[in-house]
């Protein structure tokens, strides 16, 4: 089997199907590919050039083989193209869409077929194909006007659907969150989700992997490959098509049966797979992820065997502590009492009004060196440490970032902020995430956040 | 019993512990209060005036009595300064804290006591006050710069923290929310939610309540007063403190017990009166509720006995469109199918590769057209519309939030959109939105939003 690495690391590209105005995709797609720093061969029959660079008629008068050719002629067309790049290239995007997803699984069947004589992998059809920022390699059929890119991180997201991408693409940036890869694999006759887990595995720009999928055409494939790849780093899948008309618009979506949802759930959880329930538990699973995921340092040994579900919050709003506390319930995350004995050290030290049960409520009169008096005296108690700072206060300062990088650098346990706006916000919140501490505006995703941690 | 007139729409203020300097709380605000319109009168023993108007050195210097008086001295002084506000002030909003809620609950009782004897209604004490916009009317201890207010509408806020208050503010600017009212009433030795629900169903300006409760001293009142507003305008509940930790942590908040959340959940289920399970979704049901809860035109007659549940989802990304089927079965919503015979007649006008289900995937092929055509085909057969536009392709213009306007003004009824970033997204997101039609930014906020407008 040719390997996937000419998708993401070609030295030559050719895009058959490319056109000289932004008004066509064909179009849109050659400008995306001019960032690229490797070669780009458009293939137009009518035009010499195409943006300022040579075009050539046909995919024989190309100079030579390329690694990688984006197809975007339409349908009908695509399996007499896929004959013509017979030893002209290694590895396929078919952009195009009409295929299965059209009522033409007859065609799609051609195209799969096709391939696998001619000897191609195949991305697609009916996908947005890669995005990497790294390597300015970019097949979407967007401009940036149009859809704004992520900027470069440790996050791969691997979407089955090209509006899912365009979605996790505007939640992510929302979030923060910078991006190794994205691959929109679509009606899948080659490259699936699976062999794009096996890929990743090995990517050593890539952290953690967020998948979302509508349907697998191979289940056993998706287990296996799905484990291996979470033995590595964090996968975290979100399964559309949970049940009813939902499971009816994922199979028009992509022409692949949805299959029942809870016997894919059920066996996520048997194989020890992380789900997200919706998009906002996959966002902010995968930010806490990206920040804490893959451990800078040795992981720390679990608290009580195993079971590193012991939460510590510490708020200067009482209202926003209960939220969290609320949440950590509902999420199955232990709001363990403070101990008697560091109870009565603390309340020696503090203001009779700060609150030090769990959550601590340090009020309003909070000052930054407060928070870390008690993570101090209470950091072997706790596996992971939910900080609310409502920052609208003069006692909170951008030194409390500080102050909570060091605990982070000493103790190396999960930790995460929710930080709302005014005041110092904005800066406290570039310098913790700076720190690899990430930062929710709500209590409920802070938690959400820190449950991917405690994993 | 007094009237709260006096809070909302004073025409005199007295600020006891009013400071020269923003550096103290007291200076923060008289800051804030100069914006207000009518006679503000500063009173500090040490100044002749403060921040440039006059200051009385005591209560019983003030030329003539006030409507209220905002008290932010140290706790042990306020039963003695409210003796002193007898006969020169109706309304007191006393924001000092070390009460109740640091134990001190034979001072909060002091303070209960001697407000009912001299005859004034109290606000706090340990609270924010009040907020208005419109009559810029503000005793926050905040400045501008440390919390941003919302801008103005008709949403009021109840909080019983001031700290959710500014997580509230946070969310509700990002949403883009406006607020009638907002009133942070901590301890509530006298007025409580259910005076304020009393009050806010007569406030022209008010359509919708939201209402952040830790605990509740009188069930029976509470009830009665929740209902009544409900049957005005919506009120939107979320409790706080729902077990375990989070109850505890409510007590040593507010030293009033939360109660069991169980109970309280089911009371509210039997009165009919609205929950948010959390935050997000307090916000999402609020943001749809402030544009189309209250009907600026008769309300349309449900469909089918009452149970308004039928939901059409209109999308030019099949993914999100699934998601948005899974959220709908999640919360109760029927995503029922295209009826026969409309389905063909759509299949009629439409390329093959729209998806005539449900969710209607109109590709991204779409054009503004093909929304309408859909919307004016189906109108009759579902009771609300989710319509989800991923805005990164030329099909998709601005003339679409007028399309949308033209259907919700023709039909009444419940209509939302998720739009995501990117392409014309801004633009035609003030669009939708000053047609009263809320944007969300996820699907599942979408639907969020949708079941809150078809209870």
């Amino acid at each position: 089997m040719i390997s996937l690495d000419p998708f993401f690391n070609p030295r030559s590209i050719a895009l058959v199907g490319a056109a000289h105005t932004e008004i066509k995709l064909g179009g849109v797609v050659l400008k995306n590919l001019l960032k690229f720093r490797g070669e780009v061969f458009p293939v137009n029959p009518k035009y010499n050039e195409l943006m300022e660079i040579k075009a050539y008629p046909v995919i024989k008068a190309l100079p030579h083989s390329v690694d990688l050719a984006v197809v975007m002629r339409p349908a009908p067309e695509v399996p007499a193209i896929l004959r013509e790049l017979k030893g002209r290239a290694k590895c396929v995007i078919i952009v195009s869409s009409g295929f299965a997803e059209a009522g033409e699984t007859g065609l799609q069947e051609e195209v799969k077929r096709t391939g696998r004589e001619i000897g191609v992998r195949i991305i697609g059809p009916n996908c947005m194909g890669i995005y990497d920022p790294y390597k300015r390699l970019d097949t979407f059929f967007l401009s940036y006007e149009r859809l704004k890119r992520p900027k470069r991180g440790n996050v791969a997201v691997v979407s089955q659907s090209g509006g899912v991408m365009t979605a996790l693409f505007s939640a992510i940036r929302a979030a923060n969150i910078g991006i190794s890869k994205a691959v929109g694999y679509g009606n899948a006759v080659d490259v699936d989700e699976s062999d794009l887990y096996d890929y990743l595995s090995g990517d050593s720009r890539t952290d953690v992997v967020v998948s979302y999928i509508e349907s697998v055409a191979d289940g056993r494939k998706f287990i296996a490959r799905a484990k291996a790849l979470s033995e590595r780093k964090p996968l975290i899948v979100l399964k559309a098509g949970k049940g009813g008309s939902g499971q009816e618009a994922a199979f028009s979506h992509t022409g692949r049966l949805a299959g029942r949802y809870e016997v894919f759930r059920s066996i996520l959880k048997e194989f020890g797979l992380r789900e997200a329930n919706d998009f906002e538990e996959l966002i902010d699973a995968t930010k806490a992820l990206s920040h804490q995921g893959v451990p800078r340092f040795p992981s720390p040994p679990l608290g009580n065997g195993g079971a590193a579900r012991r939460v510590l919050i510490i708020t200067n709003g009482g209202g926003s502590g209960v939220l969290a506390a609320d949440e950590c319930m509902r999420q199955g995350l232990e709001v363990t009492e403070v101990r008697k004995d560091k109870k009565e050290g603390l309340r020696q030290v503090f203001p009779v009004f700060f609150s030090i049960n769990n959550p601590v409520d340090l009020t309003a009169q909070v000052t930054d060196e407060d928070y870390k008096r008690v993570l101090d005296e209470l950091r072997d108690d706790y596996d992971g440490f939910l900080i609310i700072a409502l920052p609208n206060i003069p006692g909170i300062t951008e030194d409390l970032a500080g102050l909570a990088k060091s605990f982070r650098e000493s103790t190396r346990k999960p930790m995460v902020f929710h930080v709302t706006e005014g005041g110092i916000s904005a800066r406290l919140t570039v310098l913790l995430e700076k720190a690899r501490i990430p930062v929710y505006s709500s209590p409920e995703g802070a938690v959400r956040g820190l449950k991917a941690l405690l994993r």
